[in-house]
């Protein structure tokens, strides 16, 4: 009863700031804190001196760990003996925002527009990630104590692959230790069917160039006699996967596990629409690995793609030229027990005995993180079960997820934890695509799941 | 002997002056005439301006042909009865400059170094068109009048396929009626070496862009259930050439006349090395179509090149996305008896059979033109003989080349003449690469050896 009462008054706070809320939200999505370019340096780093002040405001201890490139905001509520700690993992990097001419309103300049906020960022991760401040500061701002300890780990380099990540939570181990890790950085099933998301897939992204004669050529005196780098890119990146979407480096499925007979049911069960998916996605048909549903394709096998390419002529009009050089950038997401060092190893060989002679490649490895899936009988499960049940007002579905948040393993190994991947956007919030957005609706039902998250989580450990 | 005189005479002019030759091929030069970016239409339009008043200055009758986009410069020298008729064709476009980073002074500040001359368009074709200008000055200057009648179709648009020369050329025939056509578009055999140029490769260049989801998507959320564009480009454009080199396209060898043993064994007493090419071109090993030596791969069979390709994300760093959309540019270098239109029907074919469900492709024809051989026992090709002998001080070989000069079919056809393809340039000259040069050497040896030609023309066709 007394509980209840508590946290009546946080949710009642919730719904007296939300002006305020989306303000200070728009003011993180107005820094341009993408982390892949070198140019938007200083604002990285805006961002990350934006949320330690955020969180110093609200009454958390906060600082910097000290850190290789973009910091890391560490912050931690006043401590409470024996109630359980939950480590929210976020960041407050975003993905570049090109192609901009798509942008309907400017990727930096957020914009309320049919129920959603539009902007880089919007969802993946500042709007989820803050959803898990406001609640704290829900709590604390009415004048109660938090019903367990919350420490926060917002990093800066989640969109280049974290790599400075792993030193860091093993240097700070200690000061990181927790009970659960909570990251919200993933999708809703469906507009207004909350998931708990238990499975993601890891990644391996590589970069390849090709280099042939040391300068352009006329394609003209010269078309016929020497390897082209361009094509050479081509005949090497689209023999990586076969007609049947199997990808064809010797050993790749090695590792990889069979999906079990409940999954498959239970994915089944979902009732996804293939033909409502083309539809939101503009295209004429669903296309993958042979054998397997669209569920089991994006979640629970692994899959290739090109992710970018360039060479040559790309102006207006016809330039009759052998580029000297072409490369493109593509990427492996892989399923449990796959080993993304295991994976560079085929790759690499594979390239090199297939690549023909007359020009010389060059493989880049971007980074690479496992997948995995979580224990679904954890106490923390049940309790986010129940606090979304409240926030969504519907019980959530357990579904797994195509992307990778290569963290989570580096997290819950190093400190021992426990994780939940409780996420409150939409397929269709474009999170790596032009008009980024995240729906106003969710955002404050994230902010309310949260706070009672919070007091779940005591019960439901002390139960 | 009075011929002797007269031709000592317009040699002596060409030696003395040398220096304003230079300054006047540096103007043209400083032009940025790029007919491909239609950011250059101003420039395009300078440099007809400039060979127009060049024209009238040296004593020609000159006009710019009404014309659908860049200005075609016609002149015409003052009516000899009863001599033959020469049409000098060039033209005065040049390829766009990129990569712009590569040059080592930039391409339309003209500059001399290491005996060269460096800028875009210095020796194609700005700088071998005018060593035919310079000739008729030089006669006309002296005040000797021309031992034939020579007229100039000086073009802007022959770097984007000359799309609007074939009408121009049937529309003025009457006007452009002549004898021979003179061209000095290609090069020497070797430095040196000079050469007749008596066969040229056709072309069919093209674009593909296919087009998937609406928009980009985030490739671990999505990766391995939609057709990914990027990778779809390079599936169909990897697969029109085998790893023996052979292009795979249904009947796109139908046509092809087999090379004759004859020309092999002229083509193989020329003594090309292959292991030359290669260290000028900084390429580990040659690569072509099995079966054939490196000149006959290059002058005399089928080739296919990819000229540009672009497509998801390209700057620094990795994103994890499945482009919308993905292209290329690519083209074929055909032989005599294939037909370009023949060939863009089997392609088109071919491609729609073998792309993917999942994606939508779409193929343009930038441009397409035959490949020819000219007859070898012409009283022109004695002509021109002597004139390279005189000029050179070399007798010239017999060569084919693999580049295109689409026009030299139209001409020949259209207007019942003769063709001599006299080239000074050097394989080194970069006509469509960074840091394109040409001779001074070479171009003063071609000044000299047009001017005696106008001479042998007139004798060769009274004997």
């Amino acid at each position: 009863m007394a509980k209840s009462a508590r946290v009546e008054e946080t949710l009642s706070y919730i719904e007296q700031h939300r002006s305020r809320f989306e303000e200070e939200w728009s003011e993180l999505l107005r820094l341009p804190s993408v982390s892949a370019d070198p140019a938007y340096e200083k604002d990285v780093h805006a961002a990350a001196e934006w949320l330690l002040e955020k969180f110093k405001r609200i009454g958390l201890e906060a600082e910097f760990l000290p850190h290789e490139r973009h910091p890391i905001v560490f912050a931690e509520s006043p401590r409470i003996p024996g109630a359980p700690t939950v480590l929210v993992y976020g960041h407050y990097d975003v993905q570049p925002p090109d192609p901009l001419d798509q942008w309907i309103t400017p990727p930096f300049e957020p914009t309320r527009r049919n129920g959603n906020m539009y902007a880089r960022g919007a969802t993946d991760d500042k709007g989820q990630m803050l959803t898990q401040v406001f609640s704290t500061e829900a709590w604390l701002a009415t004048g109660q104590s938090l019903p367990i300890n919350v420490k926060y780990l917002i990093e800066g380099e989640e969109e280049v692959g974290s790599e400075h990540l792993d030193a860091a939570v093993e240097k700070f181990r200690d000061r990181l230790a927790c009970d659960c890790v909570v990251i919200s950085d993933t999708c809703q099933f469906a507009p207004g069917q909350p998931a708990i998301t238990y499975g993601l897939r890891g990644i391996a992204y590589y970069e390849l160039q090709v280099t042939g004669p040391n300068q352009d050529l006329h394609s003209g005196s010269f078309g016929g006699a020497v390897a082209n780098p361009a094509w050479v890119v081509m005949r090497l990146l689209a023999d990586l996967a076969d007609d049947q979407g199997r990808i064809t480096i010797p050993g790749f499925y090695d590792d990889v596990e069979p999906l079990r007979d409940e999954e498959r049911a239970q994915f089944q069960n979902l009732g996804f629409d293939d033909r409502q998916f083309c539809e939101q996605l503009g295209v004429p048909d669903v296309h993958g690995e042979a054998g397997y549903t669209t569920l089991e394709r994006r979640w629970a096998r692994p899959s290739y793609d090109v992710n970018g390419m360039w060479g040559g002529y790309q102006g207006e009009g016809a330039k009759t030229v052998i580029p000297a050089t072409a490369g493109a950038k593509f990427s492996f997401r892989l399923v449990p027990h796959q080993d993304p060092t295991k994976i560079t190893v085929a790759l690499r060989e594979h390239l090199e005995k297939q690549c023909p002679p007359g020009v010389r490649l060059e493989l880049r490895e971007w980074h690479g993180a496992p997948g995995f899936v979580l224990p679904l009988d954890s106490p923390y499960m049940s309790a986010a079960k129940r606090a979304i049940a409240h926030g969504f007002d519907k019980e959530p579905v357990l579904i797994r997820e195509g992307g990778s948040i290569p963290v989570v393993t580096t997290l819950c190994e190093t400190l021992g934890a426990d994780a939940l991947l409780l996420g409150w956007g939409l397929h269709d919030d474009n999170p790596h695509s032009p008009n980024e957005k995240f729906s106003l609706h969710d955002f404050y039902r994230g902010i309310r799941t949260s706070a009672v998250l919070w007091r779940e989580m005591a019960s439901g450990n002390s139960a």
